[in-house]
């Protein structure tokens, strides 16, 4: 297996870490820019006993000034870089996840490196989208034979992948936002391969799919996983004209990188357009009910939170730090209904568009 | 087996319907005339079409009018009778909750029926606490040979089973309150059987139980499932001394109905005592913090939120009515630290303490 070292032969793991701590103060700092009143992110660092750290880079309005009107309700953009033993119980939930890859079985389990950079950003205003993003690189290594102890040399892959995704989710529909955010990915994914955008935006629709309510979370956005040099279930072979896309790690890190560098251009827009409409109680209203689903998605689907939940002694604050600040729910609600602006949005959530072409 | 008839030959299922109908009555009765003020709760009747019914009655403040000051901010007791085939996956996982009972194993499915009663209250003041009570009736039979039309008789019973409690979730700790609510449940159940109520609390302790924030929902109440005429898993052999215990049908079911009857006067002495105290903004933050858990609790553990949700064709809105009208995460919040009211209520969470002997 080719070993994912870049040309200048630093470790993916090291470009890796290095490309999500760069991206996240710029993003941060991006936030930051755009609201200067409003109190800094809180950066909140963290090490892990059993291997890694992070930072936590989190934004709260003063919980008890509700006269505040920041431009962010709660927002999260958290770093992690993590190594271990994977034990067998998550190797096993990992190859039912990781379909296409074949990772092998060991009853003492197999050391993994993992690092990412995970967001979640709730603006104030009703007209502003929730966005999502994640970006990670992970590996599977054979366990190092301590005994033998001459010269330590890297531990041999037995695996490593790419994955990642954004997401935008409104409570009021602005046609032009989903356009523009879903152009701003096309063009990136387009530059590394053209089955990339049509795959991985499908992909964002079925995995944000809330099933007991028959509707995605938001308008979509791209979401892939097991991008390695192999073949991958969702792509086409690149051996064909359409399959034409990155198979070495360091083209596949260009790739992703590049999607994490588009984050601020696809994002920050629409929150300067809308961050400042007016906006009204039902307006209000709406936006937290929206954001109840928000809460069903992540606590009863989301894969990763849920790996996170089951995890002992996993950062749980961390974890959480996605949910909104305040959700609402209502039995049987009349808000939503055809002919509304609200049922504007539901019919989207309930039938994915293509947003571009 | 003995099949459960009362010594007026009225089948059980139809005694727990009329029971559960009678209750939700009672109940709404009881907190429609708390809060005169307040709008009714709306009674919703709904059909199942592979086989049922059921009746949900919710309150809810009025949404666009946050001036008024309802007792409860929202409210739901349900009741429902469903009957069909239960699918063998759903057996499956049946057998895995009910281990203390053999299930047979059919590839066809089991007929099954199911009669509850679910309740629960989210009263609006920081110092009333949220209740949840919930009481059913199961039963599986052999599947009915369609061929053989002679004259129609009941259905083999294959297995039938009791199961229930109830439990209170304050935001601000008043001893008082749990204890008042503890000795209500006690003393039923010491009526039919000293191991009842210590096996039942216990159990309701572990059920309740959020793993990620190591805490128990509230201060408890009685969990209890799986009672018949058999051995039962956590309770001590009825040939012991300790182990009296109702185990004819028609017994669990007088313990079941008293239990529910104890409803009222478990809770809402406490609501009366509550619901008109002075509170203020830190306190009601910290009550939305806390649903914030409930609705941890009810989407990640709940089995039967997670059955439901899991079910197609499940009636979302009935099993999503547990729900709180706001709930509010923070990251890392301050609230809830030692020496402070609300680090009081933190203790007996981590620590669940026995509140009657």
């Amino acid at each position: 297996m080719a070993i994912p070292e870049s040309s200048t032969s630093k470790p993916m793991r090291a470009q890796f870490e290095e490309f999500v701590v760069s991206l996240q103060n710029e993003i941060v700092s991006a936030f930051e820019a755009l609201d200067g009143a409003a109190p800094a992110f809180k950066r909140d660092s963290w090490v892990r006993p059993e291997g890694g750290m992070g930072q936590s880079c989190v934004f709260a309005s003063p919980a008890d000034d509700p006269t505040h009107q920041s431009v962010l309700e709660k927002a999260g953009v958290n770093t992690s870089v993590v190594y271990g033993t994977l034990p067998p119980a998550a190797i096993k939930q990992m190859r039912a996840d990781h379909t296409s890859m074949p990772l092998p079985d060991r009853p003492d389990g197999l050391p993994f490196f993992a690092a990412g950079i995970s967001l979640v950003i709730h603006p104030r205003n009703p007209n502003a989208p929730t966005v999502h993003a994640n970006y990670r690189y992970f590996e599977i290594t054979e366990p190092t034979d301590s005994s033998d102890s001459d010269t330590p040399s890297e531990p041999k892959l037995l695996a490593w992948w790419f994955g990642g995704g954004c997401d935008l989710t409104p409570s009021y529909l602005f046609e032009e936002d989903a356009i523009h955010f879903h152009s701003t990915l096309k063009n990136v994914c387009d530059q590394h391969g053209p089955a990339l955008y049509p795959t991985f935006k499908k992909w964002c629709d079925q995995y944000f799919f809330i099933p007991h309510r028959g509707e995605t979370r938001g308008v979509g956005g791209l979401f892939f996983d097991d991008l390695n040099e192999g073949p991958h279930a969702r792509l086409p072979s690149v051996d064909s004209a359409e399959g034409r896309r990155p198979t070495a790690a360091e083209d596949i890190f260009a790739f992703v990188r590049a999607l994490g560098e588009s984050f601020v251009p696809s994002y920050i827009p629409i929150l300067e357009a809308r961050h400042a409409m007016p906006s009204t109680p039902h307006q209000r209203r709406w936006q937290l009910l929206r954001r109840g689903r928000y809460v069903e998605f992540n606590l009863v689907y989301d894969r990763g939170t849920k790996f996170g939940l089951m995890t002992p002694g996993a950062r749980i604050e961390s974890i959480l730090m996605s949910l909104p600040e305040t959700a609402r729910w209502e039995y049987m609600s009349d808000l939503g209904e055809e002919g509304t602006e609200e049922g504007r949005l539901m019919e989207v959530l309930r039938k994915p568009r293509e947003w571009v072409n």
